[in-house]
């Protein structure tokens, strides 16, 4: 296991949604101290921690231990990593353990990982006995800086990705700053493109000072903590104007169009691209498609693109390795993805850096000429 | 399938929670105008109906035909009937069916049948999509004033009933009143359990009301379609107090913990027991306690197991057929059923027909030696 620093530059990001409203800190050595903070704020006094194969070597006798002795009775659920854990049959094995640890209502499912840890065990928690506390361990950039964080819940279906599931909220978030440093350089950096996303959406000022500073998020310390409590706060921001996903919600979708589609052409095979690298491109072709629809200056996508392409994300359909289905299959994906309402898309477009917003007019055939002319092949 | 009467004598019970706030209509005739009801109220043009095998026959047809007149899109999944269904493997087809019948969140799942059925599609409708539109067409008395209002969906598991589900309330409850000419005698008795219950709550002149005209309600007609209403109305009310069951909403369990722990001692065998008529045992059971530890008289209990026995419901555990398992066992089940705590259990007493309250101080000790004296073996 990695040094533990002193939790000196923790932040603490507050989600302010009535009776379910939740802390998230953010810095260093908060696993260690997880069983204080869950203690402080929950009255049960038990714990079933759901993690994966990969993060239990790390981080779970840590976890364990902390809950042990704030006098938390813990028990663990090691799972598989990877999407396809994100099933019905993970989903019952979750729920069998939760209820054999004899976990009620003000008792806890912890979930230590990455956002597919995070999305299997909240929805388990949110249905075991109709509901029980939730607190969330993200242990990956991505689920720090963003599933962790809103109370969206699910698994896969052979119809699609997330496509059952519930809102839970969870009770408390605590990102530890210090695990960042075992996660992969790649995995990492997809992380980051959800970062750059909040900037991307609403604050070209957050998108200007990673620019300035993503040498130092990579590296570790002040800055790192910095980005991903401003992330936070931005998602945190957004899920509160519309918890259940009914408008505003529908910007943190910046780039996952396009990005979702290459997921699906690419059958969700990590080794060739995972989510944060797909929305790295589809930020990019989001951006040249609302310059092409005269909407946003054509430096706005170049900017975006040399900022993604400095930290090594891919930024083209090109950089991603194999070949790609052709330009019908990703419309097909695409629409699918939205509903399509008489020739017409919901896309999230924008006029500039910082300035995204909902067009629910987006002729299709517009995307298609628009793809036809970005595909490598 | 049976002559349907004309719409006069309908009632409507309005849910008043809020944005969640929803319509139940009682009366006859309801299946075929299901279509024209739902397409009034739900925005979505889809729905995927879900019945078991039992109902099909009977009443599947009229509403897939009403569906279609009304210009919506149905389809259709018949499944097993019987307890055994509310299970994650049934779920799991019904969750499929859903998407598969492409139903999106303005789209509606509908439950035809009875608290099995209405468990089950409810909670895939709160599942799908993290929550589809969800209409109840219930078809046994006990989904009719129980089941099918309040919003409690749910599974079993292998470590107990009901211990896997969301809360989604519906949107529209459908009770056709002439559906329940095919209900057996014994499951329509069973159901009858529940609607005495709500007098024994707090209603001791609907209580009255029952016993001077029980007949009527058991031969159809005007007087049942009242008890039904009045049912859906007390429900309701409890509900609405308290939508999560924090609190008051314990007082629906009255009857329940001993009628509980006898499904458990008959392995929820139907052949021996169903639920309502371990209800039956169980509020009789519960008022004869609440004499003995001095809180009601004697009388209240021999009035109550009167009324019951005299509409042909059982009312000693010496009426379940085949032997009963030592008093230990029960005593265990019922343990596990409420939370023990230092020897004293929660319980829901009374002090009189229709003045139920709920006991957290119950001394075990108390229950052990009632269930000595009253267990048949
Ligand atoms: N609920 C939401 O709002 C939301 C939002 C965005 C994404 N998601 C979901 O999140 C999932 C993706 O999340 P993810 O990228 O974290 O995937 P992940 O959970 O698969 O984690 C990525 C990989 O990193 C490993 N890992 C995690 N933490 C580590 C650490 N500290 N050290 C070493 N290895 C570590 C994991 O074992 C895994 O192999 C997707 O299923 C996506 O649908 C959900
Ligand atoms: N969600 C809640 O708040 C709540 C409340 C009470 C009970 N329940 C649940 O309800 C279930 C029991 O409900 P139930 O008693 O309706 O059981 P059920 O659904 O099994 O129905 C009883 C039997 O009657 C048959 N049937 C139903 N309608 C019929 C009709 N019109 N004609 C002929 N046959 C018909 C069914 O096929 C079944 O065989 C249990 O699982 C219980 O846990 C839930
Ligand atoms: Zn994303
Ligand atoms: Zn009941």
């Amino acid at each position: 296991m990695n040094a533990i620093t002193s939790a000196s530059d923790e932040r603490l990001v507050r989600v302010p949604l009535g009776e379910r409203a939740y802390d998230i800190l953010i810095g260093p050595g908060l696993i260690v101290r997880a069983g204080k903070e869950i203690a402080a704020r929950l009255m049960g006094r038990r714990a079933a921690i759901i993690t994966d194969e990969n993060v239990a070597p790390l981080y779970l006798d840590a976890l364990f231990a902390s809950l042990h002795e704030a006098g938390i009775q813990p028990s663990k659920l090691v799972l598989p990593a990877g999407e396809k854990t994100k099933s019905f049959e993970h989903l019952m094995a979750v729920c069998d353990a939760v209820l054999t640890a004899r976990v009620e209502r003000n008792d806890a499912v912890i979930a230590l990982g990455g956002g597919v840890i995070g999305d299997l065990a909240g929805f388990a928690a949110g249905i075991v006995r109709r509901g029980v506390r939730f607190v969330q361990v993200p242990t990956s950039l991505l689920s720090q800086v963003d599933s962790s964080v809103g109370g969206k819940t699910g698994i896969n279906t052979h119809h699609g990705k997330n496509l059952v599931g519930v809102f839970h909220q969870p009770d408390l978030v605590l990102a530890d700053t210090d695990v960042l440093n075992t996660l992969s350089e790649r995995e990492f950096r997809a992380g980051y493109a959800e970062v750059a996303k909040y900037g991307l959406i609403d604050k070209p000022d957050f998108f200007a000072w990673l620019e300035a500073n993503w040498k130092e998020v990579f590296s570790g310390g002040a800055a790192r903590i910095e980005a991903i409590a401003a992330s936070c706060q931005a998602k945190s921001d957004v899920v509160v104007a519309d918890e259940r996903e009914n408008g505003p919600r529908a910007l943190l979708n910046l780039g996952h169009t396009f990005g979702h589609a290459l997921e699906a052409a690419t059958a969700y095979d990590s080794r060739r691209l995972v989510h944060g690298e797909g929305v790295s491109i589809g930020m990019v072709l989001a951006h040249e498609f609302s310059s092409r629809l005269n909407l946003a200056s054509p430096d706005d996508a170049k900017r975006v693109e040399a900022h993604l392409k400095m930290v090594g994300l891919p930024t083209r359909m090109g950089d991603i390795p194999g070949e790609l289905p052709p330009v019908e299959v990703l419309m097909d994906a695409i629409a699918q993805d939205k509903k399509v309402k008489s020739g017409k898309l919901t896309f999230i477009l924008t006029r500039g850096i910082g300035q995204s917003f909902v067009a629910d007019d987006v002729p299709t055939s517009e995307v298609l000429s628009f793809l036809r002319e970005k595909h490598p092949q």
